[in-house]
């Protein structure tokens, strides 16, 4: 079974070609979920399942199972999957080498007539991006028990569109009931995006953890006034106190290092004028940590933050408004795919995910793990999103093996 | 001498009569230069100070001298005066104070058949505010040298209108050169538009000198990346960059203490995505001192600051986009004006003006300083900009005695 190994070249013309639909002139995909672009990859991919053998279902949700069997069709389906939805400008390989690797992996068992004892079942998860129904990963979360079928439904995009009736129009609301699917185990393969395994030269990232989050909504209100007569000691300055609370921020992530991160990335200034101090700022922080212990207290030290820039005669008003609690994966998952790296020689590190991913709410429903491998200079969600194809490979071979060994040889 | 007095309800019905030229629902006016409504209100100010005895002469920039002879025409005029136009969305007092308490000290001199020994002039200078042909202060600017005609002529608002062509069409393009006319001395009378006269409960600020002013605009690039898998390690955040140098601006202002003033009031964030780390903000730095030795150290201080961000793997573009000189106003004027308000009682302050007024350029030419009144909470440029009556009525007296003063009983 060492022997055994996915056909790197056939996995990277596969990448390839569903690259062409939804193809941007950057060399992107913008392949938004729902859209006609999003039903031609799908029938694309149930046809290329089927050509390998496999049963295929559609969800409530228009998740797309795809299942080799196994000698013990009791037995709950070893899993892989991830999603072939994109960003507006969004990248080759965020979600989609997750998908694509499961078929690969189906097809090298093939390829040498390779039985498991558990079924094999690779899944496209409708909506991980959330750009255009938010919010992100709402079709893993209802089958997680996270929303409500129903909730998902009546999610709307910015023309009115309705979820359910999208799902219908391109031929994607299925009948099985959602969440009833038994999955034995999960594994994701993904593109990191982030730099890590990149700046370390490591080929496979073995995650342990996916972070928790917290996101905030935050309006300082203070004093609009002239720029030129008003004396700093009776300034009120919103910009300024929200500059204060980004450095602060930055302190508190860097004060729980290595593992936390805290970004304010929009900033909306009024009057937002050269002359004028502004009255008003609004501004969002996005809090992240492993452990929801240590976010807690991240949580409070922001509060803490946010009070002091307060009692200068300004007005704070904070909104929680997405809390995603800190999610560890399965251990015998995590074993499985370390196993798996070092069996192949693979170098690698232990790393925590900073995104959300589909995985993170298959976790609560079944012993789960991820894989990572790099990409270019960490950057996803952009066109210019890239990776090597002899990474792609080495991920998609732990795949293979993790679940092999998992689904029993 | 002494018991001679202003009519204050005279003064304050006048201005509010001017306030129906272009008067906003909030109780504001939007007289913009140089507009239909800019004309009318010319054409009320020259009929009035017609009656009033005075000779009226536009120049070449559409300024408007209005001449109370003396008993020795030789003399150059005790001047004093201010502007007619408003902000899109301005106040009743802004520069109209200054216009119309000239009137009203030609008025009371009338009254009781004052005789001066200089002629008493009083002027409307062309397009203060700079809101719909920028710069502001254009053609004190032109008269004091700091700008030629030329320029002036050519300076076009946001539909195209050129300047010299809108100032023909409502028929206040003048004859006389610009900057030929003679200035004894001039007084501008104004309210403060800040909160120093009311907070300390003053009636009159003595305005000693105008604030330096440096404008910068920095962009600051880093790199755009994702907010959750970029440890914090490897960020090159612009948004914290240009938060650290907010936070510096103010630090810089208090150290200078306390006249300085610096204001970060403009900020925009480039993607402005709650979940991406900020790659571009653009942001502008406004530094104000009397003292332009002060300034230039507070500059030296604000280079300083953007350089200790721009190590951290992030670049700084900075431009200095203008820079008016800080402005001493003249010992004898400030003297005339302090024994003017002495004389008549009032509780007074010397200040420092933080804003511009045609009286810097003024000052360029002719012996010059300002008084102050105190506003509403300090705000101005602003529909809901208010004074006392009685403040307006004590300016005005100061101003009557010093102009008396300076042209000799």
């Amino acid at each position: 079974m060492h022997n055994l190994a996915i056909n790197a070249e056939r996995l990277w013309a596969t990448i390839m070609e569903t690259a062409e639909i939804g193809r941007t002139e950057k060399g992107g995909i913008k392949r938004l979920t729902l859209t006609d672009l999003d039903g031609r990859v799908r029938d694309w991919f149930a046809a290329r399942c089927r050509e390998a053998g496999c049963t295929v279902t559609v969800d409530e949700m228009g998740n797309i199972f795809a299942v080799r069997p196994g000698r013990n069709p009791d037995l709950a389906p070893i899993t892989c999957g991830s999603h072939l939805d994109t960003q507006p400008t969004g990248g080759k390989f965020d979600g989609i080498l997750g998908v694509l690797a499961g078929l690969e992996v189906v097809r090298t068992l093939n390829d040498v007539g390779f039985e498991t004892e558990a079924p094999i079942m690779v899944v496209d998860w409708t909506n991980e991006e959330g750009s255009r129904f938010a919010p992100a990963m709402l079709a893993s979360g209802v089958f997680a028990g996270a929303f409500t079928r129903d909730f998902a439904y009546d999610r709307r995009d910015r023309e009115g569109a309705r979820f359910a009736d999208e799902l219908a129009r391109i031929g994607y609301r299925g009948e099985e009931r959602v969440g009833t699917r038994k999955i034995g185990a999960f594994f994701e393969l993904h593109i990191e995006q982030g730099p890590i395994l990149e700046a370390e030269e490591k080929t496979i990232g073995i995650v342990t953890d996916a972070q928790g989050q917290r996101w905030y909504e935050v309006t300082l209100t203070g004093r609009e006034s002239h720029a030129g007569t008003t004396p700093m000691s009776l300034r009120r300055d919103a910009l300024l106190g929200a500059a204060r609370i980004a450095v602060a921020v930055d302190a508190i992530a860097r004060a729980n290092a290595p593992l936390a991160v805290g970004t304010v990335g929009l900033m909306e200034v009024r009057p937002n004028s050269r002359n004028v101090i502004p009255g008003e700022v609004f501004f969002t922080v996005d809090l992240r940590h492993p452990d929801d212990a240590v976010l807690k207290s991240m949580d409070a030290a922001l509060s803490t933050a946010i009070a002091e820039v307060a009692t200068a005669g300004m007005e704070a008003r904070v909104e929680e408004i997405w809390h995603f609690p800190a999610v560890r994966f399965d251990a015998g998952c995590v074993a499985a795919v370390r196993k798996a790296t070092e069996d192949g020689g693979y170098s690698h590190r232990d790393i925590v995910s900073g995104a959300g991913h589909d995985a993170c709410y298959v976790a609560r429903v079944a012993p789960t793990s991820m894989i990572f491998v790099p990409c270019e200079g960490g950057i996803s969600h952009n066109e210019i999103e890239n990776a090597k194809p002899e990474d792609l490979a080495a991920g998609a071979n732990v795949l293979l093996h993790a679940m092999v060994a998992r689904a029993g040889a």
